[in-house]
C-alpha cells in the first residue's frame, strides 16, 4: 500500500466555520497554505499581489476569532482581499479573478455574504462599519463591526471623519490598522511620520503586555458618564497625552506583529470580548510577505501581470504604443520647462498618473499629497491664486471625491486650475468602481469650466499644451487607461483653439460627433457606411465645454443624421449637443440626432473592448443607430401641421 | 467755542495700513468702535452676526500684526469676515451686505484684494492657505498665509487632510484654530470632545510663557533633517505625546484668550517672525461676544433677521406657509413611526434640515455627524447594508462634498439610502457658493438612482412617504429653501408611483413639462398663453430619473411645441428629456423642445425672484419661449429630403 498523500487543510476549509476546530498550530500551516495558494493563482491571474500576502495571517486570525459572516468584516480598498475570498467559499473560482464573468479584484456584496460592503476606492470602511455597528444596536442584535485599514487610506479625510465619529458606534466597532508603510518610500503625509515615530519609539507588544492591556481597559463595568469622562482624562491629559487614536476616542492597542499568530490570536480574541470600545489595533505588516521578490520590491509586486512564481518574472507584453499617462508626463516636462509656474499635484497616483515623470524633472515643483483629493484641489486652487499653474492629475473616478472642490474652489472663483483626468471611460478588470464615466456630465454642467477629451495621444500632447496656455480659468482633459492608438507625436505641440471641433472626413449624409477615443470606432463605422452607400463625415470635437457650435450648426444643417458618441454616461457631451440644438431650434426642423453613451448600468469587469461592445460603443453599434435613425418613419410638423 | 466732537477711530481706518500707527491702547477703542459698527449694521441687514462679533479682536490683531494684503489672510467659510471687510476699504459698502448688487456675506475674490480666497463651504481654508504659502515658497517671495478656521470646521475631512500636509509651507504657515465650540451645545465629535478636555486641562497660557513657549521654538537657527527629528521625537514621544496637533507636526500654541489684544498681540508678532513652521495657534472666542443677547444665545444670533439693538429683538416675518424643511421633518417622524428602521441623518444642519424635529421624537434613531458629508453618506450605506433605511438630509451644494460616496458606496452597490436635498436651486442672500444648481446633473447620471423634484410642500410629505416605502435602491427628493406655497397638506400621504408624472392642467397646442417648484411660475405662464389663444398642457413631471416615457410620448405626440423647466444647471432633467427624446426618435418627426434651466454663469446673491427673473425660469421667460418656438421657422426634412 502507498501511503495516503497529505490532505493540505486549506481543501478542508470552505467558510471560517471549518477554522474552527482547528488548533493555533494547525492555523500556522493553513496560513503557510493559504499563502503558496495566493501566490499561484495571482500568478495566473495577475492583480494585487502585495497587499494580499501582507493579510495573510491577519485574515486567518480574524475569522478564527470572529463570527462571519455575522460579525461584519470589511476590508478597506478591498484589493488585499484575495486570501479573504479564498477562505470565504470563493475558492473554487478564485482563478477567474478580475475577469469577464469571474470574480471582482476587489470585495463586492454581490458575491458573497462575507463580503458585508463593497470596495474599491479607500478609505471608506470605517464609515461603513460604523453604520453597521450602529444598526446592530439599534436592533440590539449582537454582531461587531471590523475596519480593516491600511496606513495610506488613513491619509484620507473621510477616514478622519469616521474616527471623529467612531463613539456612536462602542465597543461594536473594531479599527485594524493595517500599518506597512515602512516598505514603500517616501512616505506622504504627517501621519505617515507619526506612525513612523510611533513604531520606532515602541517596541512590539510583548503578548502579556497587550492583553493585559486590553483586559484593563475592558474590565470596568460600564461607567457613568462623568466617571468615563474622568477615565478618559486620566488617560489622555494626566498622562501627557496618548496616541492620536485615543485622542480622538479610540482605545488603543499595538503595534502589534501581523505576522504572529500566538500574538495576534490572544489580542483579537480579547479585543472580541471588551466591554469598552471602539478599539484601534495597530497592526504591522510587510506587503508581500513570504514571497520574496514581492518583499524585495513591494512597489513593483502591488498590482502585477502574471508571473513565473520560481523567478518572479512577470510577463509583461510589449506596448505598441506610450501610454496616455506617459504621454501626459513628458507632454507636461516640456511646458514646465517653458513656464516655471506650473506644478503638478497628485493624490497618491504618482506613477499612475505620470507625475512620476514629471517629479524626475521639477521635483520642487511636484506634489503627491497622498489619499486626499479634496486637499489637492483645494491647495492646486490657492496655487493657482496665488500665481501658479497647477495640473492636478487624477483619475476621473477619484476626481469624485474633489467634486465640491472643484465647484466652490476652482470653478466659482475661475481659477486656472488645470485638471488631467485620466482612466476615464471604462477601465477593464478594476470594473465599474474605477471606471470613469461620470465627469464629462458633473463637470460640463459647472460655469466656467472647459472640458476637453483627447482622441488620441498627440492629440492629449496638444491639449496638455493648450491648457498650459490657457490662463483665462479651469480646464480639464479627459483621456482613458492604457496605451494610445501609436500616432506619431508631434516635435512642437499645437495649441488648440478653445472650443473647436475638427473635421475628420467629409461627406454628406450622416455626420458623426465623436469625443474622445472613440474615433477610431466611428472610422470604423464610416467604412462601414460608405460601403452601404453612406457618405458620412466625422468630426472631432475636442470640446464637450464649450461646444463647437459653429461646427455643430453647419453639420446639422448639411446632414441627415447626427449621432454623437462619447465615453461617458447620460448628461455628458451628446445632452450637451441636443440642448444647445434644441436652444437654437436646430431639431426644429426635423434633424435626426442619437447620442451614443455609456448605458444606464453599474458594467462589470471584462477587457474594454467587451465592456465597450456590451456599451453599444464600437464601430458596429455606431452603423446601427445610423441604420436606424435613416429607417425611422419620421412623421414631421411642417407649419403647425403634422407633414 | 464748543467742544470738537470727538473723531472715531473707525472713520480714520481704512485700510489695514491706517491702523499701523495706532497704539495698542487705541487698538482697543478700535476693536470696541468696530464691535458696535458690526452689531449697528447687521441690525440692519441681517446675516451672521455672532461669528464676527467673536473674532473683532482677533481681525484687529492680524490685520495689525500681519501685512496684508501681501500676508494672505484666509477666513474659512468666510461668515465671520464682516469686520474684516469693515476694516478693508468696504466700510461705505458695508449696509449692501447680502442684497442685490451688494456686498457678499462671505469673502469672494471679486470684491477686495484682502480676500485672496473666496469661502462660503466650510473646512477651506488650510488647504488654501498651503497652496499660497507653498507660491510663496517657489517663487522665493515673502508672505505668510494665515487660515482662520473654527472648531466645528475642523471636523471635515479636508481639513485633516490639510494638516496631513502642512509641513510643505514650513514656517509661511498660521493656522489660527477658532474654538468657540465651549458656547454651542451639544457639541459633536471626537475632535470636539478632545479641545474640551484640552482646555479644562490647561489655563490659558500666561502671556510670558506664550511668548517664551513660542520663542524657544523658533529661536533655533534651520536644524538639519537629523536633528529636526530628534527634536520631534523629544517633543512627541519623550514628553508621551504632545497634543493632536504637535503629532501632526505643527507647533501647537495656546490656548489664548482671543477677546484679550494684551496677550493676541505679543503671540501673533511671536508667530509671525518664528523661524519654525508650520505654527497653529489654538485661540478661545465666544460667540456673539459684547452683544448681551447674542452672547446669551449664541444659536438664536448666529444668522439673523433685521434687529432692535437695544432689546436684541428680530423683526422676524410672519410666515405664510410652512418651510419645505419643517414639513420634511414632520413627514418623517410620520414615517419614524410606521418604520422603526428609519433612521435621520444631518451633517452639522439639524434645524436647517428638520431633522432636529425627528431628533425630538427619536433621539436615539438622529445621527449629527458635524461638517462630515463623506461620513455621513458612508455612515448611511453601512446602515443600510445592515437594514435600517436611512434618511440623509443634507443641503445640495453640500451634497457635491460627498459625490463620490453616493457613487462608490451607495448607487454601485444600489442601497436603499434616502437623500433629502434640502435649498436645491437658487438660494438668495448666500448667493453662488450655496446654490443648489447641479444635484440633478450630478445625480441622475448614476444607474440606479431614482431623483424627485417636490412642486410643492404636498408633494414634499407624499414623496418623503415614497420614499420610505422604497426599498430597492437610492432615491433622492430636491426642495427649494424657504416657504412653501400654502397648500394643504394630506392628512394621510399618498405613495407615488416611480417615474411616473402628472397632468395638472390639460391642452392641445404647448406642453410644458416641469421638474419643481417652477410649476407655479409655469401655471402663469400657461394663463397668459391662454390669452393669446394658445392652449397649454402642463405636467408636473416629478421624477427626473426615471423618466415618465409614457407621458413624454403622449405630450410629444399632440403637442407641437414641449417646454422643459428646472431648477438647476444644464444636464439636468431637459437634457435627459432631450436625450430620451432623440432615443425615441421622437424629435425626428419636428417636435419643438425648448430646455430652460440655469444660465450657464454662477449668479450673484440677490432675492430668489430676482435672480430667478435673470435666470429666465419666470413666467415671462416661459411665455417668451413658447413664442419664439411657434415663430421658429420650421424647415423640416421628411423623408430624407428638405420639405
Amino acid at each position: 500500500m502507498t501511503q495516503r498523500p497529505h490532505t493540505p487543510l486549506l481543501d478542508t476549509v470552505n467558510v471560517p466555520a471549518d477554522m474552527k476546530r482547528l488548533s493555533q498550530e494547525q492555523l500556522r500551516q493553513l496560513a503557510d497554505e493559504l499563502r503558496t495558494e495566493m501566490i499561484d493563482v495571482v500568478s495566473t491571474t495577475g492583480g494585487h499581489l502585495g497587499a494580499g500576502l501582507g493579510v495573510i495571517e491577519l485574515t486567518v486570525a480574524l475569522h478564527y476569532v470572529f463570527d462571519t459572516p455575522d460579525d461584519r468584516l470589511i476590508w478597506d480598498v478591498g484589493h488585499q482581499a484575495y486570501p479573504h475570498k479564498i477562505l470565504t467559499g470563493r475558492r473554487d473560482r478564485i482563478r477567474s479573478l478580475r475577469q469577464g464573468g469571474g470574480l471582482s479584484g476587489f470585495t463586492k456584496r454581490a458575491e458573497s455574504e462575507y463580503d458585508p460592503f463593497g470596495a474599491a476606492h479607500s478609505s471608506t470602511s470605517i464609515s461603513a462599519a460604523i453604520g453597521f455597528a450602529v444598526a446592530n444596536k439599534l436592533k440590539d442584535q449582537p454582531g461587531k463591526a471590523i475596519a480593516v485599514i491600511g496606513d495610506g487610506s488613513m491619509s484620507a479625510g473621510m477616514a478622519y471623519e469616521a474616527m471623529n465619529n467612531a463613539a456612536q458606534a462602542g465597543n461594536r466597532l473594531v479599527v485594524i490598522l493595517n500599518d506597512n508603510d515602512m516598505s514603500i518610500a517616501p512616505p506622504v503625509g504627517a501621519l505617515s511620520a507619526y506612525l513612523s515615530r510611533l513604531l520606532s519609539s515602541r517596541k512590539f507588544l510583548e503578548l502579556r503586555e497587550a492583553i493585559k492591556g486590553i483586559a484593563k481597559k475592558a474590565l470596568p463595568p460600564p461607567l457613568s458618564r462623568a466617571a468615563a469622562r474622568a477615565e478618559e482624562y486620566a488617560r489622555g491629559m494626566a498622562q501627557g497625552g496618548g496616541t492620536l487614536f485615543e485622542e480622538l476616542g479610540f482605545y488603543y492597542v499595538g503595534p502589534i506583529d501581523g505576522h504572529n499568530l500566538e500574538h495576534l490570536l490572544p489580542v483579537l480574541e480579547n479585543v472580541r470580548d471588551a466591554a469598552e470600545g471602539p478599539m484601534l489595533i495597530h497592526v504591522v505588516t510587510q506587503k508581500g510577505k513570504g514571497y520574496a521578490p514581492a518583499e524585495a520590491a513591494p512597489d513593483k509586486y502591488h498590482g502585477v501581470q502574471k508571473f513565473d512564481v520560481i523567478s518572479g518574472a512577470q510577463h509583461k507584453s510589449t506596448p505598441k504604443a506610450p501610454a496616455y499617462q506617459n504621454v501626459f508626463g513628458d507632454a507636461l516636462i516640456a511646458e514646465g520647462k517653458r513656464d516655471p509656474r506650473i506644478v503638478a499635484i497628485t493624490a497618491a497616483m504618482p506613477s499612475g498618473t505620470g507625475v512620476d515623470r514629471f517629479n524626475k524633472a521639477f521635483p520642487d515643483r511636484t506634489f503627491d499629497v497622498g489619499i486626499a483629493e479634496q486637499h489637492a484641489v483645494t491647495f492646486a486652487a490657492g496655487l493657482a491664486a496665488q500665481g501658479m499653474r497647477p495640473f492636478c492629475a487624477i483619475y476621473s473616478t477619484f476626481l469624485q471625491r474633489a467634486y465640491d472642490q472643484v465647484v466652490h474652489d476652482v470653478a466659482i472663483q475661475n481659477l486656472p486650475v488645470r485638471f488631467a483626468i485620466d482612466r476615464a471611460g471604462l477601465v477593464g478588470a478594476d470594473g465599474c468602481t474605477h471606471a470613469g464615466a461620470f465627469d464629462v456630465a458633473y463637470l460640463a454642467t459647472l460655469p466656467n469650466m472647459v472640458v476637453m477629451a483627447a482622441s488620441d495621444e498627440n492629440e492629449l500632447a496638444n491639449m496638455v499644451h493648450t491648457m498650459a496656455l490657457h490662463d483665462d480659468g479651469p480646464i480639464a482633459v479627459r483621456y482613458p487607461r492604457g496605451e494610445g492608438t501609436g500616432v506619431a507625436i508631434q516635435a512642437v505641440p499645437t495649441r488648440l483653439p478653445i472650443g473647436k471641433g475638427h473635421i475628420v472626413r467629409e461627406g454628406k449624409t450622416v455626420a458623426i460627433l465623436s469625443l474622445g477615443t472613440r474615433l477610431q470606432e466611428a472610422e470604423k463605422a464610416a467604412d462601414e457606411l460608405e460601403t452601404k452607400g453612406l457618405s458620412t463625415t466625422i468630426a472631432d470635437m475636442r470640446f464637450a465645454k464649450p461646444l463647437d457650435q459653429e461646427l455643430i450648426r453647419r453639420l446639422a444643417a448639411t446632414h441627415e443624421v447626427l449621432v454623437t458618441i462619447e465615453e461617458g454616461a447620460a448628461g455628458g457631451f451628446g445632452a450637451h449637443v441636443l440642448t444647445w440644438l434644441s436652444d437654437e431650434g436646430l431639431t426644429d426642423a426635423g434633424l435626426k440626432v442619437r447620442t451614443l453613451r455609456l448605458p444606464d448600468i453599474f458594467q462589470d469587469h471584462d477587457n474594454p473592448a467587451k465592456q465597450y461592445a456590451e456599451a453599444g460603443l464600437d464601430a458596429p453599434a455606431i452603423v446601427a443607430t445610423v441604420l436606424e435613425a435613416l429607417r425611422h418613419n419620421s412623421v414631421g410638423f411642417v407649419g403647425g401641421q403634422r407633414a
